[in-house]
């Protein structure tokens, strides 16, 4: 009989309060088990702490081993890449929303001003040597002022609320899309997809702070894209799928004068490509970064804590915070 | 004798409460001029709006002949460009000071979040293909968080405040260099050349705020940046000649992580260059636009209806606001 249960971390990885989790648990690192033992460790494991990607080794089969596993923390804000469909049904899934809010939401506005501001288009037209003082004209002409615009913010949870409040901070009005409609300082927060439209159709720019699930896949498509003001802004800093890819590609084209800014890219076999089918690369009204909105706040320590902290919740038999649906991943 | 004063306007304008202007002088457009016919319109002249870069066809030896000029509105919030060295000591020049705070602070704010956040760097991997999923970890190391850092704002008018509260509102601390020291609820504000040091010391990111006189060229030189932190960001939304050219750009090839983002260039013929003598577009730790900061703000009509109503001022005989000190200047 085991006197503590046992944490299986994917990644060498101390941060908070983790040595009050050592003293609760029997914690084990996955890069220290040799591939043999494995097998026989997994059996054994009660909760899961997953610090970035899935890992490769935790395969369908040996997850279907793990019969004592109840509770996985996802080290990240979203939870998309936990294999439900593997995972039996007493298992609690706990995102690590609230982690990254700030950093996620500082590196929305960055890319939010940015497209509003041409910066990378203009950058760039001075270090090809393109730029000329007769052109000036025409590239000022596309600078925009967002105080007074509209920001809509799709998702209302950390993320969203920090973005609103930043997007509020510079003059704009805010209106927000959620599950929940509520009316509070800083936003009016619209639910259902007349909701949704109406976002879309009222604001300069939108920012996607969506969790991925089958409730967002593919939520933002053609008719949502047309919906949209034709010089409008939509910047992704949640994940990619809840775009429709080909849809704002071909949107760009049609539409030089929107933008799309995004900071991720499509999973493919459960890692992040940094990359698209469609050549979204060549185009000036399209800003891309390869997924680095949460490092600045991973840098400060910040996830890592919160992380711990909600598996030390579980471990004491208090409820976890952020328990996700199951049914809206599997 | 002349019933009503004659305002000349250096471009086609029509701004604000234009027309009560119409009311109370002879409006002539430059544009609108013969040049064989300039030489006799000129000494007629009491009030000169200059919209733009100072026009060539205003020789000093013209200049000269405006014995009945009063006043000079300036549609820019600059007065740099204004040939004080040629004026009559009765000339009273007026910089448009709040007319463009708000766009320019929104563009000190992109190019201080893009610097933070390597945005123009991260870009310009993926479009260029040389990010692999390898590379991340080093790229992402570099991305920074704002709240918590120290923002360091030379200048304290109308467009410093406003970079001052933005930063407030991203959790920033803010500190900030004026003539005269000061508290208040945005920033604690230092004076001096040791408040300079101060602020440049303490300052995770700095922008420059000053107007460009006497007081100002080539107030940041090598030693000033060396006080700086070695990953320091430095944006310039003011005037390029603030800053000694050579000494930042060796101040950046020795400190890559160091940034230095810029809007602003030096003038040349009292024209913007858009370029510099040493090779800034190529460093990875630079970020060019082509002044463009301003232009969201054009675009509103905000500056020129500041700039009209200051000229109704001085027409009524009241004290028309943003009078600066020409001996500053000359």
């Amino acid at each position: 009989m085991k006197e503590k249960p046992t944490l299986l971390v994917t990644s060498s990885f101390v941060r908070g309060r983790f040595e009050e989790v050592s003293r609760l648990v029997n914690v084990i690192s996955l890069a220290e088990i040799e591939e043999g033992e494995l097998d026989k460790v997994l059996p054994e494991v009660d909760c899961l702490l997953v610090q970035g990607d899935w890992p490769d080794s935790l395969t369908p089969r040996r997850l279907s081993s793990m019969g004592r596993l109840r509770f996985i923390q996802s080290g990240w804000a979203g939870v998309n890449h936990i294999p439900f469909q593997h995972l039996g049904k007493r298992v609690v899934v706990c995102s690590n929303a609230g982690g990254f809010s700030t950093g996620v939401a500082e590196f929305a506005l960055t890319l939010l001003l940015a497209s509003s501001k041409r910066l990378v288009k203009l950058d760039s037209s001075l270090r090809s040597r393109e730029f000329t003082p007769e052109k000036w004209g025409s590239l000022a002409r596309d600078v925009v002022l967002l105080n007074g615009k509209t920001l809509g913010v799709l998702g209302y949870g950390g993320i969203g609320r920090a973005v609103a409040s930043m997007g509020k901070a510079l003059g704009m009005k805010v209106v927000a899309f959620s599950r929940h409609p509520e009316r509070e300082r800083a936003a009016r927060v619209l639910a259902g997809s007349q909701g949704l439209l109406k976002v879309l159709k009222t604001s300069d720019a939108v920012v996607i702070a969506l969790p991925l699930s089958k409730l967002t896949v593919g939520l933002i498509g053609r008719s949502e894209l047309e919906s949209m003001k034709t010089d409008g802004i939509l910047v992704n800093i949640a994940r990619a799928e809840v775009v429709d890819e080909e849809s704002v590609y071909r949107h760009l084209v049609s539409n030089p004068s929107f933008t799309y800014a995004t900071d991720v890219w499509r999973l493919k076999d459960g890692k992040e490509t940094f990359s698209s089918a469609f050549p979204f690369l060549e185009l000036p009204n399209f800003i891309g970064t390869p997924h680095v909105a949460g490092a600045s706040s991973a840098m400060t320590g910040e996830p890592g804590r919160v992380a711990v902290e909600n598996v030390l919740r579980f471990l004491e038999g208090r409820q976890p915070l952020n328990i996700v649906n199951a049914k809206e991943y599997a």
